[in-house]
């Protein structure tokens, strides 16, 4: 049976790490990490390649920085397991992009939509942004909501959810 | 049997909803709304307007931006379940009024000891704001040091507190 | 039988109370107290001031703005319990000396190696700083970065680790 995982934490709380170890647990060799970042500058770079030397070399990379949902459905058809992060970065894509930033709503839906069909196991990482003070930038302050939005509907859908603090899991659903 | 409940967590994450939700699950018809906020611009009132239209019309709604303890006992005095929403506005609205900012201390006195003497069930809210980087603006820091400080001690007083992520209520206390 | 403890919250949840709870619980006469604040101005002298001002008179107080995992080692050959706080303070005076800034990795591995080889009880206290927006101050990124991972290295060889959230301590591991 397929079980679908959220797992939330600020940054550098352990989140990505702790669900690769949930998606190394999972029997099976097909593990597709879909990676949402476009690593643009040197600083993201770094980052994106300190995650990829975590992982075993059985899983394959898709990146999806605006079709998310699609991108997980796709894979999900020959793969045992997906984990797709983060969910802030791709809210944060089509946040910037004028293309998409005013159907941002519809994406969620359809992400939400993808996790109820999807047949594989599936884990999306997402960080808490909205535990620091207001900020004093309208954007930041949309961005914000948005993905206190996004991550609100896809905790709602998920059949578990972890919290993350200092590199400790949490079970809160 | 009366009962206090506090409700914190960060920017959208949930927290006015559940409150909302544990309020209308107290039995009674008599529930009243207390708003902290001063719908000031364009962007608030539309956050008035969502949360206005979330709840059932057993609601009475009271503005109280600054007398918070007087409203809360007042509308106990009536109300099977009273929801103050929320504690970091009011703590705002007094830090930038200067007639109240040098009373703040006193004010979260009041309230402490009107969740003592009150004889229904009450539920406040409030938000997490510490739990990021350290702001550059003083006044940031003193907002920021004085949440915490009202924080601590509504929830000391409350009888349960929860902790909400993504949507997700964690009972602490 | 020696214990490491770690406590975590967000500023002005409660963390350095309950830190100091725990320490005044535990039997024994020799308590030490390890200050890595320097404090520079006004607002800071007061914050430390509130603090000492919280311990009973069977403290002693170290001041180790840099040398923490040489102080607490130092400090653990005569005391029942040191409790250090905190580890937030320690990263950015870290940071913001040439002399320190390249080597932070270094310092946390051997505080890491100093938790290991501690005969008496062990507190520490840190500030949870990545639940709020993304800083855009690189220098804020980095530091975030890095606490955040001296947080996990710190909460991995903890036996036990708290959250605190509006004074309230959660156990979670």
């Amino acid at each position: 049976m397929n079980n679908t995982s959220f797992v939330i934490g600020g940054c550098r709380s352990g989140k990505s790490s702790h669900a690769l170890a949930l998606a190394e647990k999972i029997p099976g060799k097909r593990k597709t990490f879909i990676a949402t970042c476009i690593p643009c500058d040197n600083e993201m770079k770094k980052r994106v390649k300190n995650h990829q030397a975590e992982r075993s070399d059985k899983w394959t990379t898709v990146e999806a920085p605006v079709n998310l949902p699609e991108a997980i459905y796709e894979a999900g058809k020959n793969s045992d397991v997906v984990l797709a992060d983060c969910l802030t970065l791709w809210i944060s894509n089509l946040l910037l992009d004028p293309e998409t930033s005013d159907k941002i709503n519809q994406y969620i839906e359809n992400l939400i939509n993808v996790m109820k069909k999807i047949s594989c196991n599936l884990i999306i990482v997402s960080n808490e942004v909205g535990a620091g003070i207001v900020p004093e930038n309208e954007l930041a302050r949309s961005y914000r909501d948005l993905v206190g939005f996004a991550n609100q509907k896809v905790a709602g859908a998920a059949d578990k959810v972890t919290w993350t603090v200092a590199g400790i899991p949490v079970k809160i659903k």
